[in-house]
């Protein structure tokens, strides 16, 4: 089953600790295929201009990523973002944000990306968000991811995706300044309360929580120990949860936790490198052989 | 298998969102043993004054803990300390500290207490815990736990004490202070360099890794939903640590994994009430039922 992604594509400056990069392929929706196809076919909804780089749409292509929905403009630049990242890697101070190209995107979406079964919306202005929601002709399965910049901006906007999806991904900071709770897991029926069936917190290296109205599911994350940039470390991790869904064809609760230890692998791939090269190195085996190293950490 | 806790008993004033207490018992070792009583008999050592109150140790008797190594000084006030937590409980605040009889503390063991198989260090100066370690005959398993201010006030203490035990319970802000590494993972091993066979790192409410040589277990906390008070939380993890490695009688791998599982289900029943209320009220059976909760929201 394929899985639709909208979402930002980007070309990224990132300063961290172990190094820097500039001009380098990032955005959420990019994270979130670059995972995601490790698993399933990824319909790419998105903009870019005519300064992103080929060998990244080759590499798309080889992980049999349809672009049918992506927009390329001539003339136009990538959105770009650039940000350091403190010592402590949870710090993050932005620098730099053209919006470019995005400032003309509207998702109109094909046949084939209108009857997909599994949308995420990734990291996206809500009202974009919607556009590609109202399109949709009968999803089985949505979700999104958010961040703060759009809870302040379009709270309204934002609640209309959420009342209209089955999953949320949310960090733990956007769950408190969204419910204003301090407890995560009140934090998280509050969103419940919302619409969604499912709540998946985000605590970067502290792991995930999945709260749905019958059940709690917790995981740690897979232990990194050398991060060399946490950029997208929220957008693959959402990719190998709904890429490992789309896979399974199937969403119910078991799918679900299992789909989590995914997420935390595809994540802790993510981060071991700037950008998304080594997501680009891996293939599901890698996938696959750190799925049981998580077991055998995690069993008692 | 008994084990013998060395520690601080005090009066505590806590003051939280959910409420305030004014001189309820506490100490790291009151918390340590009203966790560990629940698995297996403590030899306590400590010091109070006599303003501690009768019906804890009555309540203590009654969990079979041996009060042999307990002083109470006569006209003498027991240690007094005192705290506020912000709305987010990992910020602390103490506004009291007065040593009082603890200025008196020179623990010597009986023979009893020389001879025990198991001894934990909770928190107390680390010249206090190498006059306990100095005493014992032929221990076949040392834990220690430490705070921030014995790292400041006597480093070169603290690297003996952690260089004689087998097992360091730390939480994260220490080992980075202690190391000098943000990563916990290099910090663990950095730590495991200084002596110990186990590295068990305390994330507070985002859980717990334990790291060896050979192999790293990870585990989520208990998710509470009302967190009253989280002082002793990290004392009472170490406690039902301790407590089942003791009843165990066996401290292999396999068994520091689920002792850990049993570690962060006795905090969680801790952070639900003021002082040692609630791990006062239960029994091992609520530890059981509560452990069946912890595998079903970890399995997958």
């Amino acid at each position: 089953m394929a899985v639709l992604a909208a979402g930002t594509l980007a070309l990224d400056d990132v300063v961290t600790d172990e190094g820097s990069v500039s001009g380098v392929p990032g955005g959420s929706a990019l994270y979130f295929t670059a995972a995601a196809s490790l698993f399933t076919v990824v319909r790419l909804v998105g903009i870019i201009g005519d300064d992103f780089p080929r060998e990244e749409l080759d590499f798309l292509r080889e992980r049999s990523v349809n672009l049918d929905n992506l927009t390329q403009l001539q003339g136009e630049k990538t959105f770009r973002w650039g940000a350091r990242y403190e010592t402590d890697m949870n710090i993050r101070r932005p620098f730099r944000r053209e919006l470019n190209v995005s400032e003309h995107f509207d998702p109109i979406l094909d046949d084939a990306g209108r009857n997909a079964d599994i949308v995420f919306l990734a990291n996206l202005e809500p009202a974009h968000q919607l556009r590609v929601l109202d399109q949709m002709t009968a999803p089985r399965f949505r979700a999104l991811d958010t961040m703060e910049c759009y809870i302040r901006d379009d709270p309204d906007g934002l609640k209309k995706v959420i009342e209209r999806c089955e999953l949320l991904f949310v960090n733990d900071s956007e769950a408190r300044i969204i419910t204003g709770e301090v407890n995560l897991l009140k934090a998280a029926r509050k969103l419940l309360g919302m619409g969604p069936r499912y709540v998946l917190l985000k605590k970067g290296d502290h792991g995930s929580m999945l709260v749905a109205p019958d059940f709690t599911f917790a995981a740690p994350a897979y232990p990194v120990e050398t991060v060399v940039d946490p950029t997208g470390a929220g957008d693959s991790f959402a990719g190998g949860v709904m890429g490992y869904l789309a896979r399974e064809e199937s969403c119910g609760p078991d799918d679900l936790k299992k789909a989590v230890v995914y997420g935390s692998v595809a994540a802790s791939f993510c981060v071991e490198d700037f950008s998304i090269r080594k997501l680009k190195k891996i293939t599901l085996a890698d996938i696959e052989a750190r799925m049981a190293l998580f077991r055998s950490m995690t069993t008692w």
